[in-house]
């Protein structure tokens, strides 16, 4: 079948946005300034846990410059935050603290400088109790019980078919236990908000956040307010990869808090130390491990258990747990498999959510067991992977079977090629040098987990020109460009005369959280939905301009162009004016829903996700024996996406994930003190990559459609991550000939490697 | 039929905006304040007509605090403006101004008073041409054309039957010419704009006016911008009554063009001097009638002749000549009629919308024909009307036949009984006693005068509150109100849970302008079509929590009840949230659109509007014959208004119309000075009724209702302007014993009147 020509899809555009971006006129939420704003900052706990005695804010009011100061106490709402049910943060706490950054109390004042120095004054009594700072201590019996419940979180178990036959079944056993560490979403913009009371009871929220709905909702019932009073508009966000959700309520929420009852607007901007320990971190993890397979790699049985840290709060440990459960037998047949997946409490920041959602984790395990498989084996990496790649038609660790858009084979194949080309090195008394590979799968949409609906509307103008809402977010993905290109396409207008906005909670349905590389996918398609909406009133009425009711019409160029006979054509602004006045709706709104689904939430089989991105990665390194110096020497990210929509945006976005992948396995570790406090909040101790640090990342791109995506598209947010870091450790591996079990692994971490190594 | 029971609708019902109106916390345009705000102010000519030799701004640029001067060179796009076709009105005048106060260069300064005297320093050469200032003047062959095609802005003929046959069968024949003058708008909040430019090269109009999309459109066009890269948001909108149509385009697209070169926030904000010589007025009218009618009062022919004085620009005069011939038969069935209907052009500040928009004029005219006709037949007026009253059936004169909703009868039986009621003045030295009435239809709804479409979003949040879009002004009128109890009786939930937004042309469709008196019909339409969509969502779910899918759900006082055992409610709020979480759309953004019609726009005849609304004024007058003093001693005001949604809103409406058509009786009259310059634009030397000048208005309420309207309504907005002033004329007329043949009657004019008649 010849592939139908696009006019705008597939094409190599610019981000519509890119331009106030890159020249600084966008304004984002720190940016902004009103009449009479304030600025609010809050009082953090310094202990990670302890009874709260008491807290004397008399000091603290009569400070200079200082408008308002409030506990826990004077909340008129339910005191709570958190994405999901158990609802079991408090906005600020009361009895008890349960993380050494823990807010307490919020002071407004007329600057910044003026609220930290106000924040001093407080006095803050807290008995301090036992921490529970590590997965052991939380599983102790023992050990204090951090929620009434206790230390677990969230738990669940996915059992296909019978593990303990499928290991009797097995030629070849491998095990081991993999642990990854935490990672801290470093965005360029720290989190912010500004809360503006308006004169008719509303108030708005402009904020640097990922999920507006989950703000309003929230800073709605804090309020003790009606969710209808309280809009929330996202303004440019400098990144936010799962971060801006949490820590966006909470400081929404206490600055709208404060700027109801004064009655001014409040801007809570953090600095980096605050975005640090006072936002959620992606789950450090220990993963236990057993495959089984036959002789010839037949993959017969796997069996996990994952253990996820998830701090002081639940956030979004629920769903991270699930999606780990769901992704730890990779992109492959397995007949047999049981997984286990918890998330536990401890006194530390609170983990959530943060691109790959889990997926990193146990991909790095999983992908490293695949090795030692390989290994004990004797066989290629590639060709145990080839072996047992989803098909279409296979059934996948969740029993759901995809008949379509499993690009998995295609991926292995194109790294066996490429791997050929690579150059070969041999190690010296300088370097080492390693190649590694990783497959993983990604579930797109938040399926089954969930509800997966989006709102989205296109207006066209009289002028032809068109408006497009939608309740997702752009964090920087590019994902306005692709609700761009996607509308273009339909309506034949060219990029430039659609406008996307940022997203308004008043003007859309309630579109759920911007996660799970959605956007494209469910997103994209409700944005097609829409745009077809209006398309089929400009054809209407350009059949009747043409005297020819019905035919069949193709919107191209700014033109309705009569297919009978290509040079009888109209422009579309005329049309869109004809139509408007002949009483034809020029504006759509939709609310689209993903396909529904037969999930079962206590064997976690049946169908879960809408599509799968599916990917291999190859990676070439060098180690520096005397330095531990890692050097990429080649990477490509090779992943099925359905459809590329923007060749350029999707680059940038493997690009950009590959390079949190690279931190994830190599750099980022975030050092908490005996005590339990995070001692590297700053850019200077947390090294996280940057642009010198950036590895050669080539994309490659395998397009198998997914009829559930915009023209087939799939997202691909988060999937480099995995890919990238698990390659990563593979290619460590190698070079040093000894397995890397833990993330990150940095340059002193190699180091002692390689001298554990020379000892033995 | 046992009528249905309510919850909301029909229920005396506070103005949901009205507490932070009457304690001042609504924001109105001229209350914003942004960082770096700039103010502009319009250079105007002093001179009604002449060629514009030159325009030195140079030492303008120079004076303190001005950032910009530019003038109609300046505009990247056509410099038009206008409502309608023809576009034939400059943004800023470039070759020749047309009316004294036309605007031929924008200021920008630091503070207004700077913008000010940076416009004095303006030097402006007009060359002076002979202007034309009057309908003869305008009329004549020999005055200069104002416009290329001539003097005549737009004419129209309706002709039904064949008036000359009818005449012929007439047995009696009254002729008169009746004239009516210029009425300014005179809201309390003059018009103000506030423009910000975005980061994201998008800017947002903040304006008090009425049509936000026509704001648009224009605002864009002469920014050489597509429309979507600008936004119009209304702010609260201290009254418009048609005025803030054209000159919030004119205000906004000049603030705009200055922000889009400063890159700064730009205010416009009228005084009362601008808003009186800048802004369009009410037509004045001469107007030539003839009716025909048997002996025993049947009508049987009319032929009228209506001259509107447009002024120097078209703005809606086509409209309104269209609503003038079309409403100049009244509500009456007559076979035969031919009117014509014609706006001029003349050299003064151009007419426009103004509440009633040439129905009082027609009006007063008609109903002094029909007074003068019963006096000549030797009938009771009250009985002559109700003789040709048109009933459900009856061809009007448009020849459209409704077979509901036409109450003229039964506002004539009410006011039959209530003049029964009245006390019997005798007049004696000191005073003269009159009694008049009036009857009068007027249009709902744009109808086949263009095209009569609405946008409306109702959205529900999983707390069950409500938050109502619509692409409708709330200008005072109350249809925030009125919006608000129809989403709150189709969901059943308090008024108190549903908000209505002030207008975002972002986030609904083009619903065109706010006129016609089509709110809660047209308008109200929509909303209900919007909420009956949420409300199915709410029903299927809660028929899935009650366990019986499609059983017969009620929705009332916050609660899904089941119809068959209303002991069996679910908190709508849980079902709000379990219809999200299922995936039911909380959503529904609504393109709505008035029936389709058959209008002839030639003979004009054919069917135009959705529904009528009818009505009949009682008013009874004292004169004081020593100072022409006017005391309103009953004034009943009853209109057929299909359904009554809220009777204080309705009320309202009726008092503040029949305020506003007692001055256009009675007070009211613009002066120009010989060289056409208004002399009294202010409110010292501009009678406008105050506070003081109240007329003890009762208001009666006619319910048959259209199934055009939500619930039934139809508007009320215009209708009590026409039947007061009429009303009015007539007792005057009864208490003089001579035809008042011209308004406004002032005292001075009563007493002159008075004079004649003592003269005798």
């Amino acid at each position: 079948m010849k592939e139908k020509e696009y006019s705008v899809i597939g094409k190599r555009v610019n981000k519509v946005d890119g331009l106030e971006l890159v020249t600084g006129k966008a304004k984002f939420a720190g940016d902004l300034r009103f009449p009479g704003m304030l600025h609010g900052y809050a009082k953090r706990s310094e202990i990670p846990t302890g009874i709260i005695k008491s807290i004397d804010i008399s000091k603290a009011l009569e400070a200079p410059g200082v408008h308002l100061v409030f506990t826990g106490e004077n909340i008129p709402g339910p005191n709570l935050i958190g994405i999901l049910p158990p609802f079991d943060q408090t906005l600020l706490a009361k009895d008890r603290v349960r993380y050494a950054g823990e807010s307490v109390a919020f002071v407004v004042a007329e600057t910044k400088n003026q609220a930290k120095n106000g924040a001093s004054q407080i006095t803050l009594e807290i008995e301090p109790t036992k921490p529970v700072l590590s997965l052991d201590e939380a599983l102790d019996p023992a050990s204090p019980k951090i929620h009434p419940d206790g230390n677990v979180t969230f738990s669940r178990n996915l059992i296909k078919g019978d593990v303990d036959l499928g290991f009797a079944e097995a030629d070849v056993i491998v095990e081991g236990v993999y642990e990854t560490s935490y990672q801290e979403h470093a965005y360029i913009e720290p989190e912010a908000v500004c809360v503006v009371p308006g004169g008719d009871g509303r108030i708005t929220i402009y904020a640097s956040c990922q999920s507006p709905f989950h703000l309003r909702g929230h800073i709605a019932a804090n309020l003790g307010q009606p969710a209808s009073k309280v809009r929330v508009v996202q303004t440019y966000t400098g990144g936010s990869f799962g971060g801006k959700d949490d820590v966006a309520v909470e400081i929404g929420a206490l600055a709208a808090l404060a700027a109801v009852k004064l009655g001014r607007p409040v801007m809570v901007n953090h600095d980096r130390e605050e975005s640090i320990i006072g936002s959620n971190l992606r789950h450090p993890s220990r993963i236990k491990y057993k495959t089984g397979a036959k002789k010839d790699g037949t993959l017969v049985a796997k069996q996990v258990e994952i253990l996820l840290d998830g701090g002081a709060y639940a956030s979004e440990s629920p769903f991270v747990t699930m999606k780990a459960l769901i992704h730890a037998a990779g992109p492959y047949r397995i007949p047999n498999v049981h997984i286990k997946s918890t998330a536990l409490y401890t006194n530390k920041t609170y983990s959530g959510a943060f691109r790959g959602f889990g997926v990193p984790q146990v991909t790095f395990a999983s992908e490293s067991q695949m090795d030692e498989l390989a290994a004990k084996l004797g066989m290629d990496p590639v060709e145990l992977r080839k072996k047992n790649a989803l098909l279409p038609g296979d059934s996948n660790a969740t029993g759901q079977v995809f008949k379509e858009s499993v690009g998995i084979l295609d991926t292995l194949q194109v790294i066996e090629r490429e791997r050929e080309k690579l150059k070969e090195f041999k190690g010296d008394d300088h370097y080492l040098y390693g190649t590694g590979i990783s497959s993983m799968l990604q579930g797109i949409s938040n399926g089954a987990e969930g509800i997966d609906v989006v709102g989205a509307s296109v207006q066209m103008s009289q002028d032809g020109s068109v408006l497009v809402g939608i309740g997702l977010t752009e964090l920087g993905q590019g994902s306005r460009t692709v609700f761009a290109q996607i509308t273009a396409e339909v309506l034949g207008v060219p990029l430039e005369k659609v406008t996307v906005k940022t997203v308004d909670t008043d003007s859309v349905h309630d579109s759920g959280p911007t996660v799970a590389s959605r956007s494209t996918t469910v997103g994209g398609k409700a944005v097609l939905t829409a745009a077809e909406a209006v398309k089929e009133s400009l054809v209407t009425m350009a059949g009747l301009m043409f005297n020819s009711p019905g035919a069949p019409i193709v919107l191209k160029d700014n033109f309705a162009i009569l297919e009978a006979s290509p040079e009888a054509r109209i422009p579309l602004d005329q049309v869109a004016t004809a139509a408007y006045w002949t009483g034809f709706p020029l504006m759509n709104l939709t609310f689209s829903k993903a396909p529904p689904s037969n999930y079962d939430h206590d064997t976690h089989q049946g169908d879960i996700y809408v599509a799968y991105n599916y990917g291999t990665h190859l990676m070439q390194i060098r180690i520096d024996r005397i330095t531990g110096e890692v050097t990429v020497l080649r990477h490509l990210a090779c992943h099925d996406v359905g459809k590329v929509i923007n060749p350029k945006g999707l680059e940038g976005q493997v690009e950009g994930g590959s390079l949190i992948g690279f931190g994830l396995a190599h750099m980022e570790k975030i050092v908490h003190s005996p005590e339990g406090r995070i001692i590297n909040s700053n850019f200077a101790d947390y090294a996280v990559p940057t642009i010198k640090d950036r590895i050669p990342t080539e994309v490659v791109s395998i397009e198998k459609p997914t009829s559930n995506g915009p023209f087939g598209a799939k997202g691909v947010g988060e999937p480099p991550v995995a890919g990238t870091a698990s390659a990563f450790a593979n290619a460590v591996s190698a070079a040093l000939g000894k397995r890397v079990k833990k993330l990150p692994v940095t340059k002193e971490d190699i180091l002692i490697l390689l001298s554990e190594r020379e000892k033995k």
